[in-house]
């Protein structure tokens, strides 16, 4: 190695520790701060970040590129994050990256004011102002092509809108098929009644957790408003909900959130507070995520033995187990993505992401977004939207300046069903392990041929490396139809 | 204010805000924290540090204080506690500053280590270690002057070894004397037995929290192996433990605990992330959260509203309500400083005083220190250390260089009974308002007369202001022996 790359390795090595610190920071805001301490927290945030981006624009982090030369892959990878990095902290202003914070800061507490009152027009201008000012943002960074590709950069490297749009394309009509068919079906799946306690709900999250692999000598299980999972390395913690009327959004949540942090969890030690020690983009990381809740958590192996589990926890709640894999896996029309089945999700992300591309491009102007996304619901959904915050208000993305971020959410699904095909086919007995509720040969097929590679090799690079073919969205789409003509008797 | 002053503060501030950021660190590291995160943290630590130590002595903060004029009584406080911190960080090299956090975090390992082996030998090569590196350190700080008083400066500005030892010397027969008298009574106060849940432990904990006025939006109780509080402006956090046959344990630790994080919450918000927004020193903050737990919360006139707690906590225990003030306050020899009773509590202090301060200033070697305490020992309890464990190998402080502190702990509490005295004296019924669990007026005399101020006064002086008075030691002791003549009906 030479010194430079020594320097530099040593350099970004506490970049990354003070990096954990902030994201450590953030969970204990969302779990346990007390409220009276929110003011001084932001302060406290402000101040790591501030020491974040000092770090991350620091010149001799160019020097040390300039002189540093990789001459293993894994220090060539090293070079090449580190490289982006710099690249983009250093192509942005610092007066437009503070007024960003600034604005993006403030219009989160305007939308959820906004959204709490139904007032799209209290949302209009700050929002605006949003898109403005990450439209400037992505012109330093695009550097004359495209800006909603210089966004979606941030979140999923390698990604063009161009190529998510034509894909997006493709699987549209096959998922607004799918869901008027399930819809449509005369046989439709019992649902879930009754109430189930906290401490039932908690003690099951937690059995999953474990059945699913979390080790909980680095991680923990939290409440949460909003179920998330947070840190890297060896403390990568999770949270979830709790609502008494609906136990599979704690379940579901928990081996979602599990599914993340496993990823963290499973990358090489050998990377260890690196830029190589992080999950390599949204994308992979949903697919985790989804791979976990989704393709094992809601197959109708797992189910049967999660069943069992709510038996033991509550009793008999009224649906034996032979109808238990269509309750879990009901499809309804509902307004909310956070709360949409399979065959609802992607239609609700490719809503967005056509919305906010055409926002970024300029081909959409703020004041005509809710009646386009009015528009766009009621073709794909069937149904009108009836109020704001059921429609454009419903999510905090935009508020917080997250363009080409919602995209990433069906790309993870579409790496989940390649990823799934491969596992079935490397795993031939995958379901009766499941029935078991013993997941270790998936997550460790998982871990072994993905999660271990960290940020090592690029979004796509690793997906395909692990599936053996070039992901695209045929497994997905072939499994969502196969699952739910099951499930609905087509 | 002048331009220098206005950068300085602004500095200041986002370095205030960084410290807080590592102290809550330290509190996850405690309470939440995965056990298998611990190497990482370590990282995170270290690096958070990294930045402190930087920004503390930046070249800019010498020159802003060059060139800033404090106009206000409060400008310059602020300036004279900037100097002092800027001053003590320069004088010493970072080569010794980087040696000392490498020897003393080893150090922590070796002692836990001889301790649980009870095993002088092991400990003494790094002992001396500690005890030469922090010699240098202090002969970098005193420039001349006495080294041990360089080391008393940095948690209790203005003291000296000489007063101290002066003060002390007038204490020791006192109390050596109270202490043969109350082991002698022929009547001894009933001791609590049998065992008492952590659940009912934990929620009588919560009430003399609130009891003390705990400001639970700006605080959370959390359980740890060695209680402590952490955390100031409005996230101060306390932290207790739980024996089942020991409740006074859980209730007395976490009133100890609420006075330090009160002190903290009790600062003027004017103050919040400056350099007077910390309690002053360790002496004043140990007045708190003594004050908190003995003169008010071990008094006759609170410990029966306690009675009633306990009884609903978990009925009858035993011991009735004229016999559970003895109980509370009953006085046993025993080895272990962190035990003692408010008899014997001061006598352990001073013993490792005047060792430390012995082996600091070179009269004692590190091989003569066993003999050297086990003979102290013998002398003022009367009785012999049977292990090492229960001797020199007892307390943390030396292994992590905490040379200079233990005095902070008896200075504490001869304040404590100097703010009780003229407590007592401003708020005639404070028995009947304890005697209901009404510690406001008692806790608002404080906050107001003290807490509020934070940096402002030296430590001395502050609590001059709010006494009226010079503090001595008189009070404490005329305390102790009218309450322990009263219990042992001597």
């Amino acid at each position: 190695m030479t010194a430079a790359y020594l320097a530099l390795m040593a350099f970004q090595r506490e970049t990354e520790a003070l990096a954990q610190i902030a994201g450590r920071l953030g969970w204990d805001q969302e779990t346990v701060m007390p409220r009276g301490a929110a003011a001084q927290r932001s302060e406290e945030m402000a101040a790591i970040e501030g020491v974040l981006h000092a770090r991350r624009t620091d010149g001799r982090v160019g020097d040390w590129l300039a002189a540093a030369e990789g001459r293993t892959e894994v220090e060539a990878a090293q070079l090449r994050l580190i490289r982006r990095s710099f690249d983009r902290a250093t192509k942005v202003p610092a007066a437009l990256a503070q007024e960003l914070a600034r604005v993006t800061s403030m219009a989160q507490g305007i939308w959820a004011e906004a959204r709490a009152q139904d007032d799209v027009a209290a949302f209009l201008p700050t929002l605006a102002q949003v898109v403005t000012l990450r439209r400037e943002e992505a012109a330093c960074l695009a550097q004359g092509g495209d800006l909603y590709d210089a966004l979606i950069d941030d979140y999923e490297p390698g990604e063009s809108g161009a190529s998510l749009a034509a894909m997006f394309d493709r699987m549209r009509p096959r998922l607004v098929a799918l869901r008027a068919a399930v819809l449509g079906a005369s046989h439709q799946p019992k649902a879930l009644t009754g109430r189930f306690a906290e401490a039932g709900q908690l003690a099951v999250a937690r059995e999953l957790a474990t059945a699913f692999g979390y080790d909980w000598t680095r991680g923990r299980l939290d409440l949460a408003v909003h179920p998330f999972s947070s840190g890297a390395g060896n403390d990568a913690r999770i949270t979830t909900r709790v609502s008494e009327t609906d136990p599979f959004n704690c379940f579901y949540s928990t081996i979602h959130e599990v599914g993340h942090a496993c990823y963290e969890l499973g990358i090489d030690q050998a990377y260890l507070l690196t830029p190589l020690g992080n999950g390599v983009s949204m994308g992979v990381h949903e697919s985790q995520s989804r791979i976990y809740e989704n393709q094992l958590g809601r197959s109708a192996a797992f189910t049967g033995w999660l069943h069992g589990k709510m038996v033991a926890a509550f009793g008999d709640f009224g649906i034996a187990q032979d109808a238990f894999y269509g309750a879990v896996n009901r499809a309804q029309t509902g307004y909310i993505r956070t709360e949409a089945d399979e065959v609802h999700y992607n239609l609700h992300v490719m809503l967005r992401f056509d919305l906010e591309r055409a926002l970024i491009r300029g081909d959409l102007a703020v004041g005509d977004l809710e009646a386009a996304w009015n528009d766009r619901f009621l073709a794909d959904f069937g149904v009108a939207v009836d109020k704001p915050s059921n429609g454009m208000l419903q999510d905090v993305h935009w508020s917080v300046g997250l363009f080409g971020y919602f995209p990433t959410y069906t790309l993870g699904n579409v790496y989940a069903g390649c990823l799934h095909a491969a596992l079935r086919a490397a795993v031939p007995d995958l379901d009766q392990q499941l029935a078991q509720g013993d997941t270790s040969a998936a997550t460790g097929w998982l871990r072994n041929h993905l999660q271990t590679h960290g940020g090592l090799y690029a979004p796509r690079e690793v997906v395909e490396r692990a599936c053996g073919f070039a992901p695209h969205e045929g497994p997905l789409l072939d499994y969502l139809e196969a699952k739910f003509r099951g499930i609905y008797r087509l």
